[in-house]
């Protein structure tokens, strides 16, 4: 168990933020959405995803937004590539990880990639293989690592064998993620702790959703079984349409406050975090923001109005 | 470290959600929520408090809610008594069991009830022993017992001694109240680790608030601590009414859900706890609902347009 106090955030806002969203949004924007989440400690940034751009529109500009962005002082980009393809268009633009997404039930494959689940794993450890022939770092996405819309419940072995696969193929960083949002902090902490059986923990990152308000509370059951990396999205930005109120992602601003109030360093200013999500709400046109950043919202009105 | 499954939640919307609501709520109207929250398996319901009618109008009708609840098939009552006169009217009203509030720092004592930390202590040891001598259990809270918005952080050593003290006096449950919910989850382990050295964690309950969102991962926090009784509001009624979306107590179904997921029993029905945050929306005229809640909205809207 590590007694490490620092919490390690890859921000994904970039990408798993406004991958979904329908309207494009400009490069220049990305941009300076970019350089603001920077200027609030958020180096580590997966910024798109090197896809075909009829599949995703909205992040055609792969190539162009990481080249422009490589330079900035202190980022570190990562960008999703999902073949062979995307990895080799990835590397050439200058990305400095790489990330990868396997499933971890057959049916999400298929519907996924259109491929089952061995076929995909396959895939995987190329996409990693050809990232570390270039001594590109990368990450392995477990997705639905906790519940599967179409499997139902996913046993935790099957999450531990696929990840200690990724890593003996490269992967130089896991990242468990519960796509759907479905798992509670007793999951967490069960794969948690049966991945860390065997897998140091600093190579364990989580990427959790907020769907049904478990979000932190399955972030505390990580750190508690000493996890140190998360992923999370400034304004909890990728929230599904249908859900006001029920975010999708993980707000970075909540997950900065409850690791900080723990005594835990994130790197993270969080006036400037706000700045960063009040621009994502101007260019996306979407309420966002975390709980944290309502009630610092309502201090600020409470004072206003002479209120305590 | 217990390894009991059971969570035992006490719901106190009728008490700590309508105490702050500006219009009076009919009796007829609190004794229909009151049934509802009972049909969804909250017996436990903190339900008034027997305070001056002129310092809180909204629970002067405090001995006719109990007199005509308590006879309801396998409710519990409980109901606040700040002083002597509270709990021989509450008693008389036949309460099943009496809560007092101790404040944690001398400063929340002055301003919430004209007293020093010392003189409340002694009022409150006189309310346990006057519940005792008529054989009534009684509840004893330790409120701001994180953090005190006079004094700043709390000392977990003094929580732990007004703790004990309580317990001398006869208490038999002690409730920590994050009452401004400034507590984090690393906060709650601490506090819970400390009073669990000295007192058996079946005689500890916490009372959370998810003013800034960690509400379910403190409680999560406490569970893990080896805390098996909570208080909760059903739809977090009690918010500030200057936060939308930074809801005041902790939800009810939100708790559940958690706590649920994990493998743990609360006894509740959800979705007739929805039927009672739907009743408590129409007459408080507030939007309510947890955020597990606004995902099971989303659900059935999903569902009704199509989408996954």
């Amino acid at each position: 168990m590590t007694t490490d106090r620092q919490i390690r955030i890859t921000e994904v806002a970039l990408r798993d933020g406004l991958q979904g969203h329908a309207t494009l949004i400009p490069t220049e924007q990305k941009l300076e959405l970019l350089s603001l989440l920077l200027a609030a400690g958020l180096s580590n940034l997966e910024a798109t995803s090197f896809v075909s751009p009829k599949a995703v529109p909205q992040l055609a500009d792969a190539e162009e937004l990481i080249s422009r962005a490589r330079g900035l002082a202190g980022v570190r980009l990562s960008a999703l590539a999902p073949n062979a393809r995307g990895v080799e268009r990835a590397i050439a633009s200058g990305v400095h990880e790489v990330a990868v997404v396997l499933s971890a039930t057959d049916t999400m494959n298929r519907k996924n990639v259109g491929m089952s689940l061995h076929q995909a794993t396959v895939a995987s450890e190329d996409v990693i293989r050809r990232a570390a022939s270039h001594h590109v770092p990368s990450r392995a996405y477990i997705s639905v690592a906790f519940e599967c819309p179409f499997e139902g419940t996913v046993r935790p072995e099957v999450v531990v064998l696929l990840a200690r696969q990724m890593l003996e193929a490269g992967a130089t960083e896991l990242v468990i993620a519960d796509t759907i949002g479905a798992a509670g902090p007793a999951q967490v902490q069960e794969l948690c702790g049966l991945l860390t059986e065997s897998i140091p923990s600093d190579r364990i990152g989580l990427h959790l959703h907020d769907t049904r308000g478990l979000g932190l509370a399955n972030a505390w059951a990580g750190i508690s079984a000493g996890i140190r990396r998360f992923d999370s999205s400034a304004g909890g930005l990728g929230g599904c349409p249908f859900a006001p109120g029920a975010a999708g992602n993980l707000a970075t601003e909540d997950l900065v406050l409850m690791a900080e109030s723990g005594g835990y360093t994130t790197g993270v200013n969080l006036p400037a975090l706000y700045d960063a999500v009040q621009f994502a709400s101007q260019i996306t046109g979407r309420e966002l923001g975390g709980r944290s950043m309502s009630w610092a919202k309502t201090r600020r009105n409470a004072a206003l109005v002479g209120s305590s």
